[in-house]
């Protein structure tokens, strides 16, 4: 079973997973899920900003964003972005895939620079080493302004900004994604003037990366926001329908659920390289923090193939019988590389001269999903048509709507996070004892 | 219960995980596991040569091998490590956590690139970009010759290498890490003439980071490896201990064992930095490649906090009720950042002025801790005594020496990979066909 056509930006196929299902995916429950989504009166409702963003979001505000980054990429040898959680790992997934992971080593400036996303002192002073004597902007994300770990980095560079380039300097270094009017980061933003943009009321962190929340260190980084806007809406669109054929989210979140009250509770999300690292870290969260609560929830999990093949492999192949598996699959990935022919032959790998790196990686894929199958793992195959703008914006939107119908059909608030305030309870009641 | 004196580089605290067991942990069969161990008539009993290693090994060789990366850290701009799984994960674990996961950014040269590790055609495309016009050096790490992954950009930098330098510069620049007698590389390397470095015989690859293996590139590194292996040592002598007061070693291994039979069937490496991302990946291996097969095994996790916090931390809190979870704490970081002032204090947290990272960190790891278990998640902790040398050397061998007696303990032999033959037998097939 596809929901697949040619022209499709993100493909689904279940077929190695339908094997294992006792009965039929609840289809029904998938599409019911979606319409209480899209008719507003499910649980969460005041979170669903996410849903329309692509249409819906603000074109004034949109522009003055693009200004601002092309403002940065001129002026800027490094922008350091502080934000953690949802206003992180959007961002740092997108630069990673469609720059590199290695963007600030290997790219052209500006160099972006993720902190504030932990409380690690080595991170905060090799950043402020590696912008030494550098043209800084800093991004800092932060809904409240409060939240320890971007507060705290925030301090440092406020602090270096201020010394470096004067309070005047600093102003037009320092830009906000924050409340559109309350909190303690927009009242410091208005009342140094610093530039801000909005984290929407009604999106929450995890959904936000095609807010100005991603989109501003995503643009500073010379990627086609334009487009990543587009690929989401052209999935959005097809999000609408109650077919799982025409609409891929339905069928990804029937499937897992199904195979999740078969007591397949770990997914294991399979990306093609490192470079996807951080879409799996993302994703991760988008739905550990959506499904995992009331005692219930798949717990996600992530490899990296085919480097973790000889790390997970054997795990995955013979280990608890507990596990799905959804590999992440990029079509075209943009660029060429043939196996150069050996003299010697040494390693016996003549036969493979002259082919592409990126059909080898299709039979290992292949060849590891039919292993998989057999050892008893459900598996799921998901594939972006290529490693660009617009496949990467279908399959936030895509991952975003599937997740949210799951979460529903699991029977849970897929957009509140009760449990992350345990810790910080216990957390600030600790350091205000110290 | 604390296995714990002041002098020691590895502690392990189980007061966060006792409660939840319905029975004491089986000590006693931990106590029989490592005598097996040790008497060599388990299962896998010819790979035992990691158990002895920090005192046995080769001191000829390893000599040599410091002569070799001093020569590598006199004359390279770049040192390209070729290796995938155990000949990858644990050189790049100890190089991310004692220089930085930015080591190629940050740190003096020789940079040090992985390759091998994929079949991802922008991987090598970029670093063959990075290095250009630099002197580079290759290590290729591979037992065989013959594995896929390294095979193929073993191909592509020996050209390079050859074009560059021609073959008697080639020939001083590639150093080969291999079987000591047979194997495709080791026919090609005594052929072309060659520097070799040993994988022992009777060490796996998830136990070669002690061997040079791991011990070239981290040299390369600048690390100090006398060091490394005199902290392996110190475990190693306390690793002999069947009581689990004075070898921590077994109490981990009995703890997690125990949860696992109440079904805590995954377990989360929490760790406090990115830094140590790429141990937990190492961590992964070793465990997962050990224990998961015949249907048993727990499924190995990792976070990093406090990142994951907000991401994985709402899981962890509320979801499914599966969970074990093992802290990973570096007690003294070595380094010293304090929180400043703020004129404004709009944050808030003037409170935490003067107060060092590390500080603020324990009371976070604190609170999750106590959160953590109060929301269900039995919680062990390990602790290092420094970002260093000795206290990793230990680490390695800690980690390593209990997931043998764990392996044991579940029955299977931890020293076989029988799994991850099935993708390999159809991914080649497949290669073939195409």
């Amino acid at each position: 079973m596809e929901s697949n056509t040619k022209e499709k930006l993100i493909s689904v196929n279940v077929s190695g997973a339908l094997p294992f299902l006792e009965k039929e995916p609840d289809f029904k429950a998938a599409a019911k899920a979606l319409k209480t989504l899209r008719e507003g009166n499910g649980a969460g409702n005041d979170f669903l900003g996410w849903l329309k963003l692509p249409f819906s979001y603000d074109k004034v505000e949109y522009a003055r964003l693009r200004v601002c980054a092309d403002r940065i990429r001129k002026d800027a040898d490094a922008l350091v972005v502080i934000g953690i959680g949802g206003s992180y790992l959007g961002a740092r997934a997108a630069i990673e895939f469609l720059r590199s992971p290695r963007h600030s080593e290997a790219c052209p400036a500006p160099k972006i620079y993720f902190l504030g996303n932990g409380i690690d002192a080595s991170d905060v002073l090799q950043v402020l080493e590696l912008v030494k004597g550098k043209s800084v902007y800093v991004n800092v994300v932060s809904k409240s302004g409060t939240t320890l770990e971007p507060a705290l980095a925030f301090r440092i560079f406020k602090e270096l900004l201020e010394k470096e380039y004067g309070k005047e300097g600093a102003r037009k270094r320092i830009i906000c994604t924050t409340d559109k009017a309350r909190g303690a980061l927009k009242s410091l933003a208005d009342a140094e003037g610093y530039e801000c943009f909005t984290v929407p009321d009604d999106i929450g962190g995890r959904y936000s990366v095609l807010s100005p929340v991603g989109l501003l260190p995503i643009a500073a980084a010379g990627i086609d926001t334009d487009e990543l806007l587009k690929g989401a809406a052209e999935q959005a669109e097809l999000g609408e329908s109650e077919d799982p054929q025409a609409n891929p989210s339905l069928l990804y979140a029937a499937v897992r659920q199904a195979l999740y009250r078969q007591g397949k509770k770990v997914e294991i999300l399979s990306c093609p390289s490192e470079s996807l690292r951080f879409i799996s870290e993302w994703w991760k969260q988008l739905y550990g923090e959506s499904e995992g609560k009331q005692g219930l929830g798949i717990f996600p999990a992530s490899c990296v193939f085919t480097a973790d093949l000889h790390s997970m492999g054997q795990y995955i192949q013979d280990g608890e019988r507990m596990l799905q598996e959804t590999f992440l699959a990029v079509k075209d990935s943009g660029v060429k590389l043939a196996v150069p022919s050996s003299a010697e032959n040494a390693d016996g790998l003549n036969y493979l001269t002259g082919m592409d790196y990126a059909d080898i990686y299709a039979c290992a894929k292949e060849g590891v999903k039919q292993a998989h199958i057999k050892g008893g793992v459900p598996c799921t195959e998901i594939e972006m048509a290529a490693k660009d703008e617009r496949s990467l914006g279908a399959l936030i939107y895509f991952f975003e709507l599937a997740c949210a119908v799951s979460g529903y059909m699991e029977g849970v608030n897929p957009f509140d996070q009760p449990g992350v305030e345990e810790y910080k309870k216990n957390m600030f009641a600790l350091l205000k004892k110290a």
